[in-house]
């Protein structure tokens, strides 16, 4: 299997969408068993105060119902209708109060009259409701309201979930999304749906050089929670990684470095995009952003970038409730999984490989790699390319290098690499 | 204190002024006292004949007076009008000659007609007088000339002076000028100037992490018999420093990079410059110049700079009766202090703090350094430097490093990384 | 002697013209011989079936008479008129056939319908005739042919010479060409025959540094039985070298880098020609080419780069009987020699001088370098060069990088670093 099918993604898009999720709780564990049909994920439960390097574990949130009942009896910002109408983790609240004292709880958006915004309280317990510009300059100044959230807060735990795809080695790329987001599209289901999908096609390899590890984690305290229980084998294994967010929508890829900028996650991922034909823009490094923060804090640094379309902060319907389906694109989720997938093909096929006679050229003639005449006939590419690579190829130059060099596709090579070590002249 | 007065520069420039400078001498003795009613120099004499370094401590040299008698009995090249008239170390001389003969120790300058030459010859005894060329032009080529120099050379002492503003640290910031010449204005009343004000501005101050070094020195000789005296100390605490020299004029500031030209030095007051608004040019580091010969010969090879105005050889009045109160700003020599003053509040500030949460990122919230909500709302740009900051400082990247990758001006973080270390986020 | 005469270099050539050379054989001998009138080469015999690296030195190969007989009796493709109609190593063959079996042993260039090209068989036994395309269509498609190469594979041995000229040090700088092509001009007498005059012009030298080792081989197995016998000295001599190739004509200079890419001989040589004021080209190292595919194979990465002029594959006459005495000048020639001389030259004067006074300037005036008086006038450039030395010569700076940092062109330098020296200020 090489290719991923939109029309399955939508199936599961379908199947998440309408669900309350958060950094904890049943909305959450509930995504994770429908994304458990696409990945087989090993969840694990950090229970509540558990400190995780700086932070602590905050309990766990559960939430019913919630809608404000206007003076004329008429019900708004129902829970039910969009998750999004209550800040997330709000504490639970049953009480009527007059309009001047309800609008300290109301949050709305300037400069998009028309959507819900998406607002949080993780760790200052306040509850509170999100509302459309337009819907809120309509709410009566006179009369009493009455506000509804049947939420809890409680000892509880965090849940997150991983799996492990082994390759021939132990040096692992990650990849990391994140499911706390209630019901937004591009951000958050594109990451975990596409990394699911990724997932798939990868396990479905006949085989591997490295090992593959899929993350799917509520974002900052899930990750903090998942590298305090993983932080020396990730130091000692991550070779290469991606943070999976934003990379839904059919707009041109984003491809963010990771913060040390010249590692591998960066130029392979860099090499890809240049060959794929499709438009792409490049981004430093920057400690502002989604999980990269975690993986690329000072003390792990890891070699971790990030491959979006349409970035966080960078599109109007970021964070409010119109980043929904009609944002989106379930081909372009398949092409962002596949431009992934190239970039796992061009892992696999690199490498530093060493030319097994070092001086002096290889006699190529001898094993049939050669021409048997020489003279005024032209070399072919193939051959020129050989030549190449039998020069370059020491142990010190990575293919990926080699590549660069002469404008090569990395993924072009993976046949001749193979007949060069088939016939003795490479060595892995 | 930190503004510079033009008036006060102006007050010691005048007293300066008259004083027939040299490498030794009393009228250089003279001179340091003036400059210690604003910087309290501790001063040294080296006596002639001490080895420093390949050189050789010359004799000391005083003068009274000197001038030619016309054959017509008039006086010209009188000392007492312009004491650049005589070649500077002139030997005694009191006698008659002829034209003929006289010439041979006549300079003058071609390309100013009207500008007296200042020459010197401190290694090779001879004397001479400096006249402009319309003067020269003038003289008859009959009747016999008297000549007087009332000038000796004798068994003495060069005199140099230091000020050491000790700080928290040893690390020292090195501040040097010369005080060789007679009356010039821009080469060289502004660099003592400069540094003398500057270390007023300084020693105002109400702490300091680095101790500054403050040293005038008769140019060349001076610098090193100073760091023959010195070496090791220097070679040792010198952590950037700056020769003083060519400051005066209201000309755009020319800065001369250090033989290392990454250095500090270097670094810091380019991004002064670059943040400052004022116009600048930069120079690589050349052998060719002032004291930066020494301190970057390479057996030091000292992270020393310069930043000038009018530079040395570069403006038409260079080593002429015409470098002059004329050719100066007094407003513009207070802007030369504000602008090493600058580049010390900004190596103050400087330094490779260490994010005390290596692993992941620090909770800023419990420490009331973040919001209490997030989501759709726009993270300000204070809070986006704090992000940036807590993630880069990591011991081996330095806030000026920082600076230069988000194009912030360093002086403005003080309060910000005050807050951190204060907080406990960060530490120095 | 420091120049070369084009007109000997044209008598030689017309000497070696006519041989039929090939990788072994008498030819190939009887051109050494030749070429030894100029250069005393010292000659190795590698026997048949000595293992070197990866090779095996092949049988040797003498050829006496060829030619193809038409059915009418006229005799075409006559190796005594031009000994490229034979395929170079072709077995014997004496035997009568149709059009149709012996097209099969026909080889033609359509690009260039009138030259005959240039083929060999050196691994694989075969036999074949070389002619044009103009003269292959005429060729009757009935009756019998006859065919005659009157040639032998044999045991012997592969021939090569070399020549060392000892100088100061046992560093070296490498010289490298091949003699093996046929009657070809540009590729190839132009570079044993340009090795042999720059022998001759350094040979009259009164001194030099460095060693220079001069390797005139058959191209490939020749250069790798040399290596083969000379591995452990090479890599441990060699400091520079250059293969000499295609460098007999008057278009531009074309300069291909070693595969260091920054090493001595690449550095030098774009020195020499950024100063040389003659035009000419430079491509990075690729590991198609000549002798410098043995060279800077990775276990050997020497320094060796080439400095041609209508480089092999890209001038249309490459490898045809159209690479001939009109193709080529002799004055073009001679010119080559000189630039090779020049860069000799330079490598000669270059070396990493050490200030013999590292701390402080030196002071130049008791030795005589400097002027007596100082002040307004203006430092000649000569005087500010010294200085520049005087200061980066520390014995870490190499007079090239000086030279590069301030546009010097280093064969200037050469009086004044011996007169440096001399006057102890410089060190070797």
């Amino acid at each position: 299997m090489n290719q991923t099918d939109p029309k399955q993604i939508e199936v599961y898009f379908d199947k998440l969408w309408p669900i309350c999720r958060s950094i904890t709780g049943n909305g959450l564990r509930e995504s994770f068993k429908i994304l458990s049909e696409i990945i087989p994920l090993k969840l694990t439960e950090v229970p509540t105060g558990k400190a995780v390097f700086d932070w602590v574990i905050p309990k766990e949130w559960n939430i019913h119902d919630a809608y404000i009942v206007l003076p004329d009896g008429k019900k708004i910002c129902d829970f039910k209708v969009n998750n999004l109408h209550v800040v997330n983790y709000s504490t639970p609240v049953n009480q009527e109060m007059n309009y001047e004292e309800l609008v300290k709880y109301l949050y709305t958006l300037e400069r998009l009259p028309d959507a819900i915004p998406y607002i949080t309280s993780y760790y200052k317990e306040k509850w509170g409701f999100c509302l459309s510009k337009n819907e809120f300059d309509k709410l009566p100044k006179n009369g009493t309201y009455k506000v509804v959230i049947d939420s809890e807060l409680k000892l509880g735990s965090l849940t997150y979930g991983e799996c492990l795809l082994k390759g021939d080695t132990t040096d692992e790329i990650l990849f990391s999304s994140y499911l706390c987001h209630p019901s937004m599209a591009n951000n958050e289901l594109s990451g975990p749906l596409v990394l699911s999908f990724l997932y798939k096609l990868l396990a479905s390899q006949p085989n591997r050089k490295y090992s593959y590890r899929f993350v799917i984690v509520p974002e900052t305290i899930g990750t903090i929670a998942f590298l305090a229980d993983n932080k020396d084998d990730v130091i000692q294994n991550v070779k290469a990684g991606y943070v999976l967010t934003c990379c839904g929508t059919d707009k041109p890829f984003v491809f963010k470095k990771s913060r040390r900028e010249n590692s591998l996650a960066d130029e392979m991922a860099l090499h890809v995009l240049k060959h794929s034909g499709k438009k792409y823009s490049v981004l430093d490094f920057d400690p502002l952003g989604s999980d990269e923060r975690q993986y690329c804090s000072p003390g792990f640094n890891l070699p971790v970038a990030s491959l979006m379309r349409s970035k966080y902060h960078d599109y109007p319907e970021y964070h409010t409730s119109l980043d929904n389906k009609a944002l989106i694109s379930f081909e372009a989720m398949a092409e962002t999984v596949q431009m992934y997938f190239s970039i796992v093909k061009a892992m696999e096929v690199n490498g530093y490989y060493k030319n097994t006679i070092q001086f002096c050229e290889p006699n190529m003639g001898k094993r049939g790699l050669y021409e048997d005449l020489s003279g005024a006939l032209t070399m072919p590419q193939q051959l020129s390319t050989r030549m190449r690579l039998i020069n370059y190829m020491d142990g010190k130059t990575s293919l990926l290098e080699f590549c660069e060099r002469y404008q090569l596709n990395i993924a072009d090579l993976r046949n001749e690499i193979d007949l060069l070590i088939q016939k003795g002249v490479l060595a892995n």
